[in-house]
């Protein structure tokens, strides 16, 4: 073939599709990421077939569980293949680098090992069925506001550590069919025209070998993004772009081989989803069971002062308040909106749940009446109110972290009205809980899909104990946050000014309260941990912790472990989660917990040596139930794998002195200047001109015995 | 004179003076700026003659007094001739970043303008003794650690309206003759080689026509360094550095004018420079006298519960404690040492001001003992503590803003000896005071300069009524300071992560308590505001507020207006400085105060047009006594200069629907597309792609009506 069919081949035949061209057939690609959305015929672009709605990724992150993702990938799988998808878009994994992000609910944590550790069962559960991942948005598209035009600005260290970081794992563990790029700018360049991005690091450093398809509308200039590495653009056709492609190919301004490789990229994809057998179907029950398994496992139980929770299923009236308890807030809005195979409600599932009275009042809503649910919130022995975010979706950042202003009015007058309040919150992105001291039960129950109401049931009763975790820090105010000020950027730039300090690592470098940290969730249970114990190998730190159930009722623990290093030659956060595990325990139960970190997770980016480096040194170890509750602690030592910034001409006088032979060295070479009567001599050297690089005092003092006694010394330093 | 002679005149003949070449004598410029340290016949490069110590930038700024300034830049002036120095090398007005800035001593505040206005006076003052004054160090070099590598990487709206701003106010209303280039990378070019910042920004925007001087060893390529528009290298001599220039001439890297006219430029301050009249002198004790009433003004009063201070002058037994009272610390480390005429202690000035008697113990120090130290305390009436910083100095950061450990433990013990304790703070960096509470008093003293003894003692006895203002906000902790996260950098590169949220601006922003806010200070007097009122015109805004003296004796008071405008196009600081006056009012006395903001302080650095804007709307004026005790409010209309985002191809949907013409522009254009049955007929644009260019929606579905009508609708839209 020649470069108009490989131009043809690499844009979209349709919005879904790819190009059938030849013997090469068309694939179709389709969102993603929690459930699959199959434009029914004559519906609009947007508009699905039914299939089940699972959990939300701000849900399923809060599992924590590795397994669960892996089943979930495997069904919508299964799915995809029934509906005759061969690229599910997802997952979708860029950090929570604030909680205003609109997306954030479709997104899993602002910690880059949680986010790539479930993502990569996501991609391994979906491939597993023959049918392609997804990974997107690559890269740094952690914002809605101007997101096709605004540059991510930031360091390589932070890009490298957080924002690529959980990309990288997924590629190296999982191995995703296709990578999507993202709209934005990344330090300046669109992710669809970025080689650096698709292919310096994607493929030549990762090894990525599928294929990079654009997000919708993302590509500017198809010649550039050929260069660059991106392989298919959607959607299509772009009868605009092929022309622009073939001309480019003709005019030698761009290597054919690139436009070539890129098709043949396409036609492997082909290749490998090949559609299913014609009637194929999925098993939408056992789906909605899943569903509601993994939503159960997802809710976070915030607080439960006095044991209000669970409730009795009998015996105990209930007033059921707010109208997401009758019309579920289960999902986001944006490319992610499936229609559901079914929906469940939490006001019927309650209902179904005991056989004491159940009462109920919408509080908000068209025509609804907060003293109306006051009284009804009176009359019950207990309340559980639902309240939430209005709405989430792509397309739009939030403004505000605060419940809206009439579920803040109902939450005031419910609780007042009936102290035995349990509030519930439906909500993609994290709300700020000012009022929470005057509730005694609070339950995060996040966007949940549509099993959402009947899990939530689940877990006010104990049916299933709790066992979530916070993926995202919920701070005390937006101010507090440290991506606030400069969130969402200006003037096309988007500063990310806090670094490597993301989330829970910016809190703890500045020793900040927060409502509720990263990692943390309350369960009907109670465990105990026994002393860590660390061993360092040349694969990596082996952490062994003993947990026991002391509580009266089995439950899911999810055991942390965060390392740092007081002695790093960089600046480094207080904590970063480096392992977890999730068990489940009998009562009474111990086991012991192995977390291993493997070596290659213990590197940094060092920004001198633009290289992955591992120091070595005490690592200190700490093991808990959150990132604020360390039960146990230990250090272990670790060898570093040799590394140092070389001194050089252009080494500054301090770095030299910090050298043990570099110092000896320089004494020497400065003797003569330094000693009575030379022409440093009196002068606080170190003091005033430590930052000085070497160089530069010779051209301060032109002598040629410096220069020699300084060639000399960096000769002998340097290999 | 040919390129020989003009590159030995653009580099030092020394460390010191530039070269007499031919008929033009040499220049000697020295250190600067709190006083004048010519080197001493015999003595190391950094030790100088005796000359008045006044005191340091943190000092003088805290009397936020014009005319103190105006009146030390004429005695410094009148100094440095009758030393023959015919440049004093200050101001140093570098933007206080962070606290830990180790020579934040030498600089004066965390707002610009207060940095530019009393700058511009010192400036004026010394300049008008006919001696030349060298503003530095230009530009952000708000730290020492790296300083002669590290690259400060700020976006160029911080730069202009917080790093750069000082400089250009003193630029454009003091004229001075020379600036002084900085030793750091400005977004990661060398200020010395900076053409963007040397010439671009200081001589064709503002119009600077003096000399760049570059700071001691900041040139790194003197053919780069003249090229980009440094005139003179020091110190020197550089022979390489001069060959160098020769060479690149000759061989056409370097166009000659360049040369030329920086030699021309070194020509030109040798001619302003004239020496004095041999024999010239000044008078050692009227600058003595002008040093400790800037001194006395300087000091800020933090704290004094029930009126323990002033102290009475008989009838009072003190207990002067801590090292510092009988040896002060009066100055910082580093190029502004200065060898003073004589100096004041506390301990002896106090002794003279009080009838009663006065006991002393060092309680810090060689052979010193805490427990001595609290007894002396307990025996006395009240007690003075003098405790403070050990040592601040160029050429490195601190790494805390505590007090030494030793200092408050003795604080600890004399407190608890005697609860009615005066703090005394010396320290050239602020210190937090998280032991404040324990205290009934709290004096901050700074560095004061030589007469800081007898100033304290002024203060405390209340011959001087304190009216010093905090210049930089005191912080709880550290880790609440905007620049904590970033400050001071790895790998060569320091992050303004902050941007715009400098000192106040950030605590406002993030709206953090602090210890003690920006423009705090106490008086032993009583002022009260009357309603502001407003108004503006093409000048500007006019602020006038009666204010009235309602205590028992006479004082200043330093009365200061900030503005805000919440309707900005871009992200504002809550409050920014705009004017202050200080006014002196008798007993009972009343004065209404004219605050003036020129038309040109309202402009804000638009980044997406990169010019200066001034935005219409309703301005929020705020007069009171500090950035956190508003006492009076108003709004004024301001119209704006016109300036706005022009509407193109490239602006985004969402843009184009928010600006009145273009989005009935735009729905004529997409209705073909929109209406029923059309490809986006459903599709909820604005929400889901809002953030699109036009040009790619022209790419994504081009129909040639869509292109004609946005082509029309582009060329009615653009003038």
């Amino acid at each position: 073939m020649g470069p108009v069919e490989d131009a043809e081949l690499t844009s979209g035949s349709g919005f879904w599709a790819t190009a059938a061209v030849g013997d090469v057939p068309a694939v179709v690609l389709t969102d993603g990421p929690h459930g699959v959305r199959k434009q029914a015929g004559g519906a609009s672009l947007l508009t699905g077939s039914a299939a089940t709605c699972f959990p939300p990724a701000v849900a399923t992150a809060s599992t924590w569980d590795r397994s669960l993702l892996r089943r979930m990938g495997a069904a919508l799988g299964a799915e995809a293949r029934a509906l005759g998808v061969g690229v599910l878009l997802g997952p979708g994994i860029n950090l929570k680098r604030s909680p205003l992000n609109g997306r954030n609910f479709e997104y899993f944590s602002e910690d880059p090992l949680l986010t790539g550790a479930l993502a990569a069962e996501w991609v391994l559960g979906v491939q597993g069925e023959g049918v392609g991942a997804s990974l997107k948005h690559f890269a740094v598209n952690s914002q809605e506001t101007d997101r096709m035009t605004i540059s991510a600005d930031v360091d390589e260290r932070t890009l490298r550590e957080l924002y690529l970081s959980g990309f990288e794992r997924v590629v190296r563990t999982a191995r995703p069919w296709t990578v999507m790029c993202s709209y934005n700018r990344v330090n300046g360049v669109h992710a669809a025209n970025n080689r650096w991005l698709l292919t310096d690091v994607l493929r030549g450093e990762w090894g990525f070998d599928g294929l990079v398809v654009s997000d919708w509308g993302a590509v500017v200039d198809r010649v550039a993004s050929v260069a660059a590495g991106l392989d298919l653009t959607m959607p299509g056709p772009d009868p605009r772009g092929d022309a622009d492609l073939v001309r480019a190919v003709a005019d030698g301004d761009l290597d054919p081989e690139l436009l070539a490789t890129s098709a043949q990229r396409v036609r492997a994809l082909a290749e490998r989803a090949a559609p299913a057998d014609p009637g194929e179907t999925f098993d939408a029950d056992a789906h909605h069971a899943l569903a509601r398994e993994i939503a159960g496992r997802a809710i976070v139980l915030l607080k439960n002062e006095g044991g209000l929770l669970p409730l009795a299923t009998a015996g105990q009236s209930i007033a059921v308040i707010g109208e997401f308890a009758r019309t579920p807030r289960y999902q986001g809005g944006g490319s992610s909106l499936i229609t559901p195979t079914r929906l469940d409600d939490a006001l019927a599932a309650i209902t179904a749940a005991t056989s004491a009275p159940v009462t109920f009042a919408p509080g908000y809503g068209e025509g609804a009446s907060v003293a109306e649910a006051a009284r009804v919130a009176a009359a019950a022995d207990v309340a559980v109110l639902f309240v939430g975010t209005d709405q989430e979706t792509e397309g739009a950042d939030r403004t505000d972290i605060d419940l809206p202003a009439t579920h803040l009015e109902l939450l005031e007058h419910v609780v007042a009205a009936n102290p035995r309040t349990v509030v519930v919150l439906s909500n993609g992105g994290v709300l700020r809980t000012p009022w929470d001291t005057t509730v005694p039960a609070l339950v995060e129950a996040w966007l949940l899909g549509q099993a959402g109401g009947s899990a939530t049931a689940d877990v006010l009763f104990g049916t299933v104990n709790p066992s979530g975790r916070l993926a995202e820090t919920i701070p005390h105010r937006l101010a507090d946050h440290p991506s606030y000020l400069d969130f969402p950027g200006e003037a096309g730039h988007v500063r990310y000014g806090e670094g490597i300090h993301v989330g829970y690592r910016g809190f703890d470098a500045r020793e900040q309260d927060v409502a509720y940290p990263f990692g943390f969730g309350l369960s009907y249970t109670t465990f105990t941990y026994g002393q860590a114990t660390a061993t360092a190998d040349e694969n990596g730190i082996d952490v062994r912790v003993p947990i026991t159930n002391t509580g009266d009722r089995a439950g899911h623990e999810v055991v942390q472990l965060y390392l740092s290093l007081p002695t790093s030659r960089v600046r480094r956060a207080p904590r970063e989660l480096k392992a977890f595990e999730v068990v489940e325990l009998a009562r009474a139960q111990t086991v012991e917990v192995l977390l291993h970190v493997p070596r290659r997770d213990l590197a940094f980016w060092d920004p001198t040596l633009t290289q992955w480096a591992i120091e070595g040194g005490d690592y200190h170890v700490a093991v808990g139930a959150s990132s604020r509750d360390l039960r146990t602690t230990t250090t272990v030592p670790v060898p570093g794998d040799g590394s140092r910034i070389p001194l050089t001409a252009d080494s500054t006088i301090a770095q030299w002195f910090a050298h043990p032979e570099g110092a000896r060295l320089l004494e020497e070479a400065l003797a003569p200047l330094t000693s009575n009567g030379g022409p440093l001599s009196g002068m606080p050297l170190r003091e005033l001109a430590g930052g000085m690089p070497l160089s530069r005092l010779t051209r301060l003092l032109p002598t040629t015995a410096l220069d020699q006694a300084i060639a000399t010394a960096v000769s002998r330093l340097t290999p």
